[in-house]
């Protein structure tokens, strides 16, 4: 399998701002890639950061004009699994900004009560791609599981925040992960969760808007605060434009009831 | 300076669960300890897991019974300060699931604009004292900053999780520590806030209701879902009984305009 | 049909309040009633005011001291059915305090699709009951429907709560009503909806703890904030003791797919 | 005084709905005014109720296409001062869906302890002016009080709200009231709080940005559930147009330490 992915976002910096891009693929895989960034035409060098999870960050200190960045990768094969840490497994159970799992857990142990493993994966998957409808700009950045669940639509980062937070009330390591989606329409940043069940991590995407073999993974954490493709600090910056494509030289059937490795 | 501190965890464990408990002094001593914990009189012995912060997490996995622990250190002098790691600094920026920066942001943005620094840290400190009382018992576990400011009342988990969330708002990575605290009226379990200005990780405690230079680390994290001393998983159990103890040789007066690391 | 009821409550005035009492039977009855105020052993007599659904209020101002109040009443027969007031409707219709129809409203018409009348009355009916656990002290004052279906548990207040936001949320007029409640056990002030449904005010209680041919009118309003049996205003009043009786001569098993209506 | 303003609203009736306006002139005035509505150029007639506070409802049964309202009123002088009516003082100190004062207890207990009358009320009037911003389309329809002052913005109806929560929280009466506003800058409809202070209705508006003295009452009610312009049940309509003017023959200056009655 070949993947191609590539990221176009230009912001408008208004005011001096440490800026943190995760648009890379995480690093796991050998990219051939390439990462341009510049400030009004000059070129800027990023600091590169990773984490446990291998979510590489892109730092730059930015003053004002209008920054573009160009990420360009190809992806020759799959990862191994993702490693399974014991540590990790616990903090993919607390609680987290957008995956109340707290709030939720009377509600996940009511609806989800004596299922486990992959049942368990499947009952939470249907019921939250069921009870949400896909609304393109019906949530607010400041949106977590629970709200989304009253309103009941929302878009992938609403459906994974959901799936998330239930999981994690019925105590499975649940975590969010952003992707380069091949297949996806319209093409955009995705972000799905990967939850833990039977041994190892399991992707989970109840929008089931792109099939789940060649998502390319960008960044793993807790939830939307970890994963997302821009952060602004210290500063003012506005996103101008931003652009995705993900290719994947075959793009296989998905059946939802197997269970899929991110690789 | 010489600090005991003691621990001990009663509980009734209703049916098998995994237990976590985040009781020991933090990595970065080199305590003389004793931990034993034991079920219906039985010794279990625990697994320890190591966060990238030092935090020491102790795991059982126990069958119904009656569950004991009993933990003791002695901690003789001080630690180096905390380090200070970038990728660390970014993370403690994000919002999180106790400690919602994002929803502050209006409120933290007003009322502290054109601060920083130490007296940014001072303001906040003052602010949060000032506004909330300490009231045992008035908050619930899944309160978080927002509903803490609301009823301008807590307890240290409170008081600190509003310090932490107003200070990310504003650009000041701040993170969540469980200690001991020597001086603590009445003795308990205590929490404070750690924000990184002028180049470290500088404790605050809103509450001050003990000393800052005698605190003794035991969780690091980004709020009290990473640094709870007892997490219970996959089945049930009651905590019957807590008592801390905390003394150090020496109980200095506390300077609230002082920087102070916790050490 | 005859009902006799006694209400008691004791309070400490700690500093000169304005007490608002709801506690005597409702206007549409003719009771043979007593209701004796004192303060400190020596009479007050309170003004009573009557709202535009028979609600009889009554006031005192009332300076430091312990108050006592017993109402004690007996009616004979039934009452007319609840007029049906066009403007009365509309207002019912409106999302309220404690009964947030514009926030379930995704929710409301998700689950109920397509019902109406008395089916859509027996479908909410058993989806609140159904979800909800009866458990005393489980909620706070400030709760509303919304929060008391993320919990998933209540007491009758929450319950009714819950009833009138759904029924709202999907068109249908809903108000809540305070009520004497023969035969409930642990014996209190309960708390039910009232629904209008196939031209009529309809009485909907989820809870199932009391039959609902005997309850008896005290208060109605559009949720709790309407209801409640002592408000305190401009001053601090603690309630020491609160003892409630309710007895009907015969206790009719409760078909609950009968409509009935408040007498 | 004279004022004359107008309304108009065209609306997509997608399937058969009771449409409710609030738009005519409140009761206590005597306008020479015509409202006029027709469903794809038919004149329909509305049915007219009134409600205690003198708010005129008018309700038309619509099917499908497209309904056309238009009203037009002239109001010479000014109408007798609000009457006060003890019950109705009492129903004004409760919580309601958008005016959440006992969330807010705290905080307005804490910021305007000892304050009463006019000075409580510039208290408040100032408070919320100087802590909001007026920013248009910032705010949800199903935000409240609490939410307005976390997001330290709103438009007319989030400040009024605010204002009536905080004014309950310290046991002053207050309502929001829906009025016509000659000199509003935007035009549009426009909402205000009423406090009952110092024996009478005053009107407080924290925009600013009308002189009190010649705005005109349309409806009054707990909070802007209560004094939409513009509900809808049982069906689907969508607003297309709205179009609103007020003129004033003079338009005074508005003295902020007056008390001014709603006339």
């Amino acid at each position: 399998m070949r993947r191609d992915v590539t990221a176009r976002l230009v912001l408008d910096v208004q005011s001096p701002a440490t800026l943190v891009f995760e648009v890379a693929v995480a690093g796991e895989h050998e990219p051939v890639e390439s990462l341009t960034i510049s400030l009004d035409g000059a070129a800027v060098t990023p600091r590169e950061l990773r984490t446990a999870h291998g979510t590489r960050l892109h730092v730059v200190e930015a003053g004002p004009g209008t920054l573009r960045l160009d990420y360009a990768a190809t992806v020759h094969g799959c990862a191994d699994e993702p490693p399974v840490d014991e540590l990790d497994l616990f903090t993919s159970l607390r609680p987290s900004r957008y995956c109340e799992s707290d709030t939720l857990g009377p509600t996940a142990r009511a609806e989800f009560a004596g299922l486990g493993g992959s049942d368990l994966l499947a009952a939470v998957t249907s019921w939250v791609g069921t009870r949400l409808a896909y609304v393109p700009g019906s949530s607010l950045p400041t949106d977590g599981a629970v709200r989304t669940l009253l309103s009941r639509q929302g878009v992938c980062r609403d459906y994974a925040h959901l799936v998330v937070a239930l999981l994690r009330a019925v105590d499975v390591p649940a975590r969010l992960v952003a992707v380069y989606a091949p297949g996806l329409d319209p093409m955009d940043f995705h972000a799905v969760a990967e939850a833990h069940v039977e041994g190892g991590w399991r992707v989970v995407d109840a929008t089931t808007l792109a099939p789940r073999d060649t998502l390319l993974r960008i960044a793993t954490g807790r939830d939307a605060s970890d994963t997302a493709f821009l952060s602004v600090h210290h500063g003012l910056a506005t996103l101008r434009e931003v652009e995705v494509t993900a290719v994947a030289d075959v793009l296989p059937d998905d059946d939802v009831t197997r269970l899929v490795a991110l690789r």
